[in-house]
C-alpha cells in the first residue's frame, strides 16, 4: 500500500457562521423548526416509517400547489434540478417547444429545453413586464407547439405572469404547459389545477423556508401520458420519472437513495405552511410587500415593477443614478449582516432584488432593511 | 382568486423517527457531530463565508481521495447524481465505453452511459467476484474504449476491485478511468492519484457518515481536458460541469443555488476524517469488519466473497439453506431497530447485505448484530 499524503489535510475550525438575514433571492432563512428536523437522527430510505412521511410530504405538496396530481414529489435536488426533470421527462427530440422569456429563467427553460433536442420558439418580453394572453395566443398558433414553458414568477425580474386563460389555450391547441412556481409556492395564490397546468416545479428555499437541496415537482394527467408513452428511454438517469415516479408510487422500489434529511425539512417547512393556511399565508406576505413597497416610496427608491404584476415574495428596486449598487449590498452585509442581491442579465446594476419570502415576510425585517438602505445609499 | 381548497391539508404529528442502527448499504446513521452542522443557520450560496467553506471541502475532499485535482466538488444531489455527472459530462455520443460488471452499480453505469450515446462494451463477472489485469487488459485491446468505468467497492456484491496497473493500461490505450468508490471513500485505501484514476465519484451516506444529498466528484487533467474538448454541450444541465466548475473554481459564477446546509453537513464529516487520520480510519473499518467476519463463523455463517476482496465496509452473508431472508430483516428491524438489507439481481433472495461504515463501524455494533443475527436465524 503506498504511504498516505497529507497534503491536503487541512485543519479547519468548528463550523461557525454569521447571522445573516437573508432577504436575496433566496435562499432565505429556513424556519427553525425546519433546521431542528433537518438535524433529526437519519432512518433508511425504505423504512415503512420514512414510507409514511413521503405520503404525508406528497398530501402536504399537493395542498401547497392546489393540485391533486398523483405524481406530486419532491426531486433529490435543489429547484433546477426540479426544472429539468420537467424538460428531460416531457421533451422527445424534435418537439417544438414555445418558451417566454421575460427574464433569466426563461432563458435558462431554452438552454434546458434545447439539450433534450427540442425546436425552441421563443416569445419575448422585456424583463419586468408579462405576457399578454393575446401574445400567447398568437404565439402558440403560429408555432404550435407541444409543450409551452413559462415562468410563474420570475425570481430575476419580480413580475408575476397572469395565469388565466393559458391553461385552456393549452389544452385547445394539444401542447402541455409547463410553469416555474420557484418564487411563488407558498408565497402567493398558486392554483395549479384550476390554472389547467400539466407540469411544475419549485424550490424548497424560496417561500417555503426550507434550505435548498430538495424540489417539488407536479405532473397531471396530460404530462404523465405524455411521459408514459415516450418513444426513447428519458435522456437523465436521475431524473428519470418512469423510474423515480416507481419509488415515490405505490411500487416504493428503490432508484436512487432519497435525501432522508432533506426530507424531514421539507416535511415540516409544508407542514408549516398547512398550519398557517394559504389564505393567511398568501395575506402575509402581501401585506409585508405592501408595507415594504410604501416604505421605498418613503425614502425615494423605486420599484422596477409596476404595482399590479409585482411579486410579493420578490422586489426589484431600482438602483437610483449615482448610487454604487454593489456598494450598497457589501455595506448591508458587513454592517448589518443583511444578504440583499443585485440584478441579472438585462437588470445587472440598474436594480436590487429583495426577497420577502416564507419565514423572512415579518414586518421586523422590513423595517430593519428600510432603514438599513437609507443610511447605505 | 378562486377558493382554496383544504382536500389534501392534512394534519401531521411533529415528526418522529424510530432510533434505528443503519447496518445495510447505505444510508448509514450520520454521525452526531454531521446532524448538528446540519442544523446550522443558512448563508447564502454566495457569501464570502459559504466561499471559504467550498474551498475547505475541496481540499478535504482531495485528502480523502488522496488527489490532488483541481476540479473536486461535492454535486448538489446524491451519489447516482455524481455518478451520472461522470458519464454525462465525459461521454460523447458515439463513443466507446467498456464497463466492467460485477453487480448491480456496473449495471446503472451502462444504463446511465447509453442515454449519452455511448457503444457500451460489456466485460463481467459473477457478483462477488472481481476482475483480473489481464481480463481488462485483453477487453480494452479488443474494444479500444475511450473510457473504463470499474466500481471500486460494489455495494451490491461486497467486492473489491483491486486497482494495481488499470491505470497504466488506460494510460496506454489513451482511455479514460472512471472509477466508483461510493462505498469506499472513507472507509478503505483509496489512492486515486496513484491509482492513475481519472474520475471518481462517491456518496456521503456510507463511510463518511453524513446523510445523502449531496455527493464528492473529481476529475483528473485527463478528464478535464475531454471536458474541454467536447464538440456538443453536456446533455444534463444541472450536472453540466463546465458550469457547475466555474462556481466550484475560481470565478464562483452563480449556476444553480447549492445545497446549503448539506454542504455544513459534508465538511464536518471531512473534518472528522481528517481529524482521525485516513491509515487510523482504515484501520477500524478493517478491524470492525474482521471482528464481524469471525463472529459470522462462530454462528454458523459465511461470507459470500472470498476474504482477500472483501469489502470492509459491507459484507454479504449467505443466507442459510431453509431460511427466510426477509422475515430476518424484519425481525431485526422490529425487535432490535437494526436496518439491514437483501441481496440485489443475482443475489436476490441469496445473501444480507451488512454495512459497518464510517461511525457505524464500532465494536458494539457488531456485538449486537451478531447477537441479534443468532436468535433470528
Amino acid at each position: 500500500m503506498p504511504a498516505v499524503k497529507n497534503t491536503h489535510r487541512t485543519t479547519v475550525a468548528q463550523l461557525d457562521v454569521p447571522p445573516r438575514l437573508l432577504l436575496g433571492p433566496g435562499p432565505s432563512n429556513a424556519h427553525p423548526r425546519v433546521l431542528q428536523a433537518l438535524g433529526m437522527r437519519q432512518i433508511g430510505h425504505l423504512d415503512p416509517k420514512f414510507i409514511e412521511l413521503m405520503s404525508e410530504t406528497q398530501e402536504l405538496l399537493r395542498y401547497a400547489w392546489q393540485t391533486s396530481n398523483q405524481l406530486t414529489i419532491p426531486v433529490s435536488g435543489t429547484g433546477s434540478a426540479a426544472m429539468e426533470a420537467c424538460f428531460a421527462n416531457l421533451i422527445e427530440p424534435g418537439d417544438v417547444v414555445l418558451i417566454g422569456i421575460n427574464g433569466y429563467f426563461g432563458l435558462r427553460m431554452v438552454d434546458m429545453a434545447e439539450r433534450y433536442g427540442a425546436e425552441v420558439k421563443t416569445i419575448t418580453k422585456k424583463w419586468g413586464e408579462v405576457f399578454e394572453l393575446n401574445e400567447l395566443t398568437k404565439a402558440v398558433s403560429t408555432h404550435k407547439p407541444r409543450l409551452v414553458g413559462l415562468v410563474h414568477a420570475e425570481t430575476s425580474s419580480g413580475a408575476c405572469m397572469p395565469m388565466e386563460g393559458i391553461g385552456d389555450l393549452c389544452q385547445q391547441n394539444d401542447c402541455l404547459l409547463v410553469l416555474d412556481t420557484v418564487t411563488s409556492l407558498g408565497g402567493l395564490p398558486v392554483f395549479l389545477d384550476e390554472w389547467g397546468v400539466d407540469a411544475a416545479y419549485s424550490g424548497s428555499q424560496k417561500c417555503l423556508s426550507c434550505p435548498p437541496g430538495i424540489a417539488p415537482l407536479t405532473f397531471g394527467p396530460r404530462a404523465v401520458e405524455k411521459l408514459n408513452n415516450r418513444q426513447k428511454k428519458v435522456a437523465n438517469w436521475y431524473l428519470d420519472l418512469t423510474m423515480v415516479g416507481k419509488y415515490w408510487g405505490s411500487e416504493r422500489t428503490y432508484h436512487h437513495t432519497a435525501p432522508i434529511n432533506m426530507n424531514y425539512g421539507l416535511r415540516e417547512a409544508l407542514r408549516l405552511v398547512a398550519e398557517e393556511g394559504l389564505e393567511q399565508r398568501w395575506q402575509r406576505h402581501h401585506d409585508n410587500a405592501e408595507y415594504f413597497w410604501n416604505g421605498l416610496k418613503e425614502i425615494g427608491l423605486e420599484c422596477h415593477v409596476e404595482a399590479a404584476h409585482r411579486l410579493p415574495s420578490l422586489t426589484t428596486v431600482r438602483v437610483p443614478e449615482g448610487v454604487d449598487a454593489k456598494a450598497v449590498q457589501v455595506e448591508l452585509l458587513q454592517k448589518y449582516n443583511i444578504e440583499i442581491a443585485g440584478g441579472l442579465g438585462e437588470l445587472a446594476g440598474k436594480v436590487w432584488r429583495v426577497g420577502l419570502m416564507g419565514f423572512n415576510s415579518r414586518r421586523e425585517n422590513v423595517t430593519l432593511l428600510l432603514n438599513a438602505l437609507r443610511k447605505a445609499i
